[in-house]
Parts: C-alpha cells; structure tokens; sequence
C-alpha cells in the first residue's frame, strides 16, 4: 500500500481536461499540495492508505473555478449605485467613492469579505486589478486562495496614488516585496487605453516583458469607449495596443464587447486571451463579447465575474450559465456555448489566460490539488442526467459545499475553515454605516 | 388590544404596490387568510395581540412571488436534453419523451417536485400548462400553492389526448370537476397558433368568454415560428390571433420576442399582458422579449419561467436578474428595467396578468397573506443599501428562508412543511432511472 495524505471519493470526477471526462465513483488520491492519482474507488483502497478519507457520495468534483477578472477591494461598493450606464456609474460613483474611502484597512477587509464569498462558491484563484496590493496579498495569504495580483497602473488620482509615475513606483515596490511569495503570483495591470497615455501603456508592457509577467488590461469593453479612442485618436483601442505590440499571447484583453473585422483579424493573428464577464456586461450595457467566433477562430476565452459593484456577485456558476445563455440569444444559436464549453471558461481556459495550465486548471496528476465538491442531491438539480448540465444551468451557489486549495481544505460542509464568518459580516456592517453617512 | 393570528416582524416589509415602499422595523398582522394590516412594529404591538409571533430581524419580507408561466409536469426532464434548437428540442425530444412516459402519476409526482421547488425559492401562485390536470392540481391542493391550471388544448397527440376534440371534452371535465376548488383557478392555454387550427382557437377563445377565463397562448417565441406562419398562412401568428378577437386584456401572449412595428400597434391597441421567459428565450435562442419598449407602451409585462428543461430552475429571483440584464444589454441602456421594476414583473405585474391583482401581488391590507422572507444576512448581500438591489442582482434562493400562502406556513426555515423533500428526492431517482434506460 502506498502512503498518501487524502482520498477524496466521489460519486462524479469532472476532470475539465482538454477531453473532459465525467468519471464515475472515481477517487482523487492527494500527497501534500498536488494530486498524484485519479482512479476507480476501488482501486484506490486496494493501492493507497490516506491520513484521512473525504466521501462526496452525491457530490461532483471538480478543479476550483479560476475567476479571471476581479477587483475585490470593492466589495462595500456592491448595491451601492445600480441601474446606470457604465461612465455615469465610474465616474460619478465608483471613483468618487473609492477616492474617499480608499484605504489599506478598507481593501483588506473588503478583499477578505469577497475570499469569503469566493471560497463559499467554489472558486479557488482569482486575476485581480485594484489598489492596495499588500492588503489584498496579506488578506489571500490568510484566506488560503491563490491570487494573481494585478499591478494596477492608471492616471486617475485617488487615496492610493496620484499620478501613473507614483502608480508605476508603488507597483514595483510591491513586486520587490512579493515576487517570492508562494500563493501570489503578480501580474502587470494597466487600467485601459482612456485612463493611460501611450507612454505609460509602453512602460507597462516593457516592465512586463523584463519581468516576465502576464498583462491584463480592460480593452473595448463599451461603444463609447471605442469611440471616445476613434474621436480622441483616430484609431480604436486595440489597434493602439497593436501598435505598440502589446496584443500577443501574453495579454488578457478583457470585456472585448466591441470587434470590428479587423479587431477580428489582429486577434486571431496575434491570439491573446480574451477575459470575458457576461454579467457584468449586460448590467451595464456595455455589449456581449462574441464568444462564439472568438472560440471558432481558436482564442482561449477564460471568465471572470469583474466587481460586485456591476454584477453584482463573485459567483462563478451563474456566470457560467449567463456566459451560455448571453452566446445563445445573442447569436440565435442554442447550440452555442454549452455547458462543458461554459464550464471550461471557467476552469482550464482561466488556467490558460493565468498562464498556469501546467500546474491547474483540471483535476490531473502532477497538478495542485485546487478542486471543489458541488452537491446534486438537492431537488433543484434532481433528476440527474448529465453532471455538467446540472452544474451550469441548475445549480447554485450553496450547492457547493467544500473547497480545497493545495491540498488544504478552505470549506467544510459550507463553513469556511480560514475566515471568520460571523466576523467578517460584522465588518461589512461598520463599513456600510461609513460609508452610508 | 384587538386579537389576530399572526404578527410578522420584520426588518424590511417591500410592499410592491404600484407605488413600491420599502418599510423598516414593520409588522403585518394576518387574521385567517388575510393581512389585516402593515404598521410599525411598535405600534403592532401596543394595538394587537397575537396567537404567534414571527421575527425576521435580518430579512425582507415581500409578497410571494408569481410564476407566470411554467409547465410544472416536466420536472423529470430537466437536463435531458440541453444546448439544443428549439424546434429540435420540442419535435425530436420533448414531445417524444412526453409521449412515452405520461401519465397521470408521472404528473403527480412531477408535479409535487416542481412545487417543493417552488416553495423553496419563494413562490406561492404559478400559471400553469400542461396536461393531467387533475395531478397537478391535486398536487398543489396538498402542497397548499396557489395553481392557475391551463385547459391546455392542441393537436399534437400524446398519452393525454390524441386530437383537440379530446383534449377539449378533457378540459371541460376537468373545469367541471375543479371550477369551485379553493386553491385552483382555471384558465383556458390554447397552446399555440402552430399546434391548433382556426377552428380550435376560436372555440377556445368561444369557451374562455363563455365561462369568463383567462387566456394563455405561446405567441411568436421564436422567429421560426413566425416565418412558419408567414409560409403558412401569409399573416404573422400575433395577426391571425388578432383577427379572430383573441388578442385583449383577457390574453397572457407567453414569450413575444419578436415584434414588428404592426404587432407593436396591434398590442398597444388591444392591450393584452405580455409573460416574459427570458432564460428560456435565451437558453432556446429564441430572442429578447422588448420588454423595455413594451412598458413604455403601459403593456402589463409579467414574469415567469417557462419549464426546466428549457431554464434549467423555476427559480424567480435568477429570472429576475435575467430580466433586468437581458433587456439593459438589448436595449444597449443600463437604466432599463431597474431592480425595482423587475421586482415588480415578479409580483404585481404577476397578479395582474393572472386578473387577481385585487387580491394578491402585493403587500396591502385586505390581500390574501402570500409572503416570503428572504434573510440578507449572508456575506452574498453584503454590506446592504437598497433591499431590493440586494434581492435582484446579489441573493440566491437559498436566502428565502419562509414561505406563507394564504396565511399558512409552507416553508420554514428553509424546511418543507406540506412536503416531504426526502421522498421527493426518493422519487425523483425512481423516475430518472425509467427514463434513462
């Protein structure tokens, strides 16, 4: 018998490899961070002996979802200001707000409310872009999530920085600081083409390139923002950033509700990743990426649930089913985006756009035992046909009752093992009085 | 002191009447099956005494809401087939299962499941079309939910009825059996223009005057659907209706995605209300209700679900946040169809549609006493401005903590009180297993 630490039996393994596989009353064999086998129940009690076994017997597991887009300081931003289109809403609302509260306690308490909520929906790693970095670092060390932290470069001032230099400055003081720190992997986040001039945009790409570090970057997400760019500078957003070669496999380009024919064509020549946040886009109007195209021509397009403050949760199965729904009506094919495409946008395209699809993303041996355990004996997702279906177009939230990170067990029968539940929502309700005066 | 059954505490009472108030720290005191009134807490408990009293310090409590349109018989089928074309869908998988499996106990039991469903996420009245009437509205006698039941007549032949003569003389013994069942209201849903000659629309709309009934019809849910009439019959489906008086007040037109300028005059003429789907118009690709333009017209716009195996849920509260996003991104306009608004589709707008908005759809004394409490304690809806932004765009069902139809507990504390979810569960994975093989 070989020693391993877990055995996690499951009634339904959903790999979400390339070739998705539904393996039934399979178990997943765990040695400290990683996963080093996937076999018949069976077979795993005749071959290993576990400090301790885990049995999901009416549950799906499954890889962590990977949320690609994010900015979860703003979790006291979220019901503040709905129902008003997207530069009324930022410019009127969500930056006044941020440059009056902004602050290293705010971020850090506001990021360890939406790891509560991310963990409690099943979500294992996010690709964040806001202010404070540390808070959010120190909050997802203390969490147990993986997070990929953006170093947000922009030239609007507020509590955190003032000018793009002293952005860049903060930015790469925080890369000294964390660039060894395991469980957080930095990634470089210019804001967008309307909030950077083009020198800054080309120090952001050349810190990237020198560091070695992913870029992500909100690009084309409106009409007015392409338009603003046609009337400012006679060119559209990415054609800019195609100038200055920032369009390649190394950028996440996210929103992307707006491609012309020729967008169409530099995309596919240069094949970045597209992060694509459907319910985000809908509540503000901004558009509907084409996914669908965008998958034909063979780009990876991950997901993400983008803020609290326009979606307004950081619930990755609901966004997988409006990722499914928005394709379907928009190109008037059902067939469009199913629920293993919309379940894979969720997990092994975010590994890819992370760049990290060699250690996550799919519930293989050799990678980080990030998965998850969704329950499907409830009456809302029974009878029971097809697992994924299930997942995508039936499930919720709660449904999802345990989280594992690295091997290190997040959520237990939906208690949350790292946070404080109680006192987190403690809190949100100091924060909301502040906030509300 | 004056004596009632019930006083119903709560941190926020939404009323949804047509001037919504959100009301803090109020009470609604209930006599037998009526509110017999909404007032401050303190001023509840210095006027009247209560044989029990129920707290909901961290909810809201609101009307129940109003599933405009389902086919609740279908519980067995949900994910059976998904990520599928419409007329794909009906001809070569739904109608062939309905044909195989049936009957009145597969109805029953379907029937129940969808109800436990339901209560669980906050419904109390549903508007249904099916077939075996009698199961369902058995069903929804010992479940204690208010049921609409269709005299769902067409001529497609199943294991129901074979042709519109049988599925009318079925229909009228059903109202002759029901007509005066507490609990059951009868409507009559000719299902579609596609499914029924002439002949058989205008004796549906003959018998519907005659017995004073509301209308349901499927009305233009796809553009196929359209063009088929227009090969057919040379006239849009809205305009053959139309022409045989169909289209009034008394009219539920189901679905409606597509609408020229004509149908457009057509509704704002004759004024029928309008039951948007939009996750299964979505989920089918069949379009985008216009719901937005409609309400500007002072169309009476409802809400309802369509079947799961078209949604996957019978979830309200996702439909609502479906709502509301569908029609900001179609319409390219944030501001369109607000939380309140969708809230309203939900309830009022419910009872409207259904002609019962005397007594049901909002919070007011006099009205039967539908509520639900949903707890907005979770870190999910956190930290809380707006109630109702909350309830559309952050809470999932599982927040519905209590439900009461007509004075009567049915949900409490997220448990069933009428039905028995184990053996519903139980139940649920007999039929799965006959189906499947």
């Amino acid at each position: 018998m070989e020693q391993v630490d877990y055995l996690i039996h499951a009634k339904w393994i959903i790999t979400c490899e390339e070739q998705n596989r539904v393996l039934e009353n399979h178990t997943l064999a765990i040695q400290g961070q990683k996963i080093v086998d996937i076999l018949p129940k069976e077979s795993a009690l005749q071959r290993y002996q576990a400090l301790q076994e885990h049995h999901y017997d009416t549950h799906a597991v499954l890889p962590g979802f990977i949320n690609s887009h994010t900015h979860i300081g703003m979790s006291f931003f979220r019901g503040l200001a709905d129902d008003l289109k997207l530069m009324d809403w930022l410019h009127n609302h969500m930056w006044p707000a941020e440059k009056k509260w902004l602050g290293q306690e705010f971020v850090y308490d506001a990021s360890l409310i939406a790891m509560a909520e991310m963990i409690r929906c099943g979500t294992t790693r996010f690709n964040d872009m806001f202010f404070f970095f540390e808070a959010t670092a120190e909050a997802a060390l203390q969490a147990g999530i993986h997070a990929h932290i953006g170093m947000h470069i922009m030239n609007v001032p507020n509590a955190w920085a003032t000018t793009s230099e002293e952005y860049f400055a903060k930015a790469l003081a925080f890369y000294d600081a964390y660039k060894n720190t395991e469980g957080i992997t930095i990634t470089m986040a210019p804001h967008s083409t309307y909030t950077l001039a083009i020198d800054d945009l080309i120090k952001a790409k050349e810190i990237a390139d020198q560091l070695q570090l992913k870029i992500n970057i909100h690009l084309q997400e409106s009409a007015a923002e392409v338009q603003q760019s046609l009337d400012t500078h006679h060119k559209r957003p990415l054609q800019r950033l195609y100038e200055i070669d920032m369009i390649s496999p190394n950028l996440n380009a996210v929103h992307m509700t707006q491609l012309d024919e020729r967008d169409f064509e530099i995309v596919q020549q240069t094949r970045p990743s597209i992060i694509h946040c459907p319910e985000s886009n809908m509540k503000l109007a901004s558009g509907a990426c084409p996914v669908e195209k965008l998958i034909r021509l063979g780009i990876n397009v991950a997901l993400g649930t983008d803020s609290v403050a326009s979606n307004n949760d950081l619930d990755m199965i609901g966004e997988m089913r409006s990722a499914a729904l928005l394709s379907k009506v928009t190109t008037g094919d059902a067939c469009s985006i199913s629920a293993d495409q919309a379940l894979k946008m969720a997990t092994l395209n975010g590994a890819k756009a992370l760049a990290i699809d060699h250690l996550a993303g799919s519930l293989v041996p050799g990678k980080i035992a990030d998965f998850i355990a969704i329950d499907l004996d409830c009456l809302e997702t029974q009878p029971l046909y097809h697992p994924i279906s299930q997942i995508v177009y039936a499930a919720s939230r709660d449904q999802v009752t345990d989280v594992w990170v690295g091997g290190k067990q997040l959520l237990k029968n939906r208690q949350l093992l790292t946070l404080d539940e109680k006192e987190l929502r403690a809190k949100a309700q100091i924060w909301r009085k502040k906030i509300k005066s």
